[in-house]
């Protein structure tokens, strides 16, 4: 089994935490997001969608999505749960794993990627050539002031985001804010149950991932 | 159990095609997406996150987002089978689901909201005024057009798209697909896959839903 990953990018990084608290070491191959080398010939093969994670299998089937590959890893590594105990705690830890993705990653995504010229171009992750829209660099910044405030109001009622432990949602949360710390937009002032969840989740050994 | 619920709304309706397939028929209760209720007072307290559909279970607890619906519905009524009998049949559904609800529903939902006067300051779902942003016009109909391109590309090699049977991964390229022709977007000429599965997953009773 081997991850095809992208250390700077904050959705391979999903997997890649995942993988750490199920005590998983498997192969990463590591790809080249900003030359364009997903969107191009040997990896569309692997993944014509041109996106990273996809995690390969041994028999060469590829599950492609991090949430996929997150699910697909629980069932064969059920311990430690981080996907939920019951039908209910699984709604609402999947409720705010998506709510990280596409409020968190997602609108600090649109921030960073509409004011950087490198990937002018690539307006999303994928095949498709699509243009730079200098609005959605103010957009992504609005999306993510309410990302911050709604996380900070659910962990000022819970010490994690999910559930009252440490789960796939606190992962993707970690990564979306980690994501926003690199590019310079950081955690804002006033969001103290972000800053307190945000050190507890770093410290832990998969953080390093 | 009751579903909140709005008939024009393409995620909504991938919860009740769901409910349907499994011979389920509770409340529901239908919002007004376009006059804003779903972002003001009474309908937060239910949903913060402002969005349909939101399943609220008799004791209370609310499951927001669509595949977080699904997930709940199939595992308290495991038959028919619509999320994937292994994991890796499961993987794959899901990547397939999301792709089109990213690529699907997202691309023609970018096309269509920054074109509709109505719509001005809800730029995407949810309370946090957005201005609409007429680049997203052109950019989501380049998106769709690949959402096309590569549904057309999949329904060559299989009878649907997440498996060899209707699955929820179908459902939600279902929805894409009636969204797209609502709003007058229509199947691509070439798309003669797309065409062939469209016309069968439409005569399934479900897809009056």
């Amino acid at each position: 089994m081997k991850l095809h990953d992208c250390q700077m990018a904050p959705n391979p990084r999903r997997a890649r935490i995942f993988l750490a608290e199920k005590g998983i070491d498997c192969e990463k191959v590591e790809h080249d997001i900003l030359s364009g080398e997903t969107n191009a010939g040997d990896y569309l093969k692997i993944n014509p969608w041109g996106t990273v994670p996809a995690l390969e299998l041994d028999d060469g089937s590829v599950i492609r999505e991090a949430p996929a590959i997150m699910r697909y890893v629980e069932s064969q590594h059920p311990e430690p749960n981080l996907m939920g105990k019951d039908p209910l705690e699984a709604a609402e830890i999947e409720a705010w794993e998506r709510f990280s993705e596409q409020n968190g990653i997602g609108a600090i995504g649109e921030f960073f990627r509409n004011q950087t010229e490198a990937l002018e171009g690539r307006g999303l992750p994928g095949p498709t050539s699509l243009d730079l829209i200098p609005g959605l660099v103010e957009r992504g910044k609005r999306r993510a002031a309410w990302f911050y405030e709604e996380l900070d109001r659910r962990l000022g009622e819970s010490e994690y985001l999910g559930s009252d432990r440490y789960t796939a949602a606190d992962i993707t949360a970690q990564c979306a804010v980690d994501f926003g710390n690199a590019i310079g937009m950081g955690i804002p002032e006033g969001c103290k149950n972000v800053a307190r969840w945000h050190a507890a989740v770093s410290a832990r050994p998969s953080a390093g991932s």
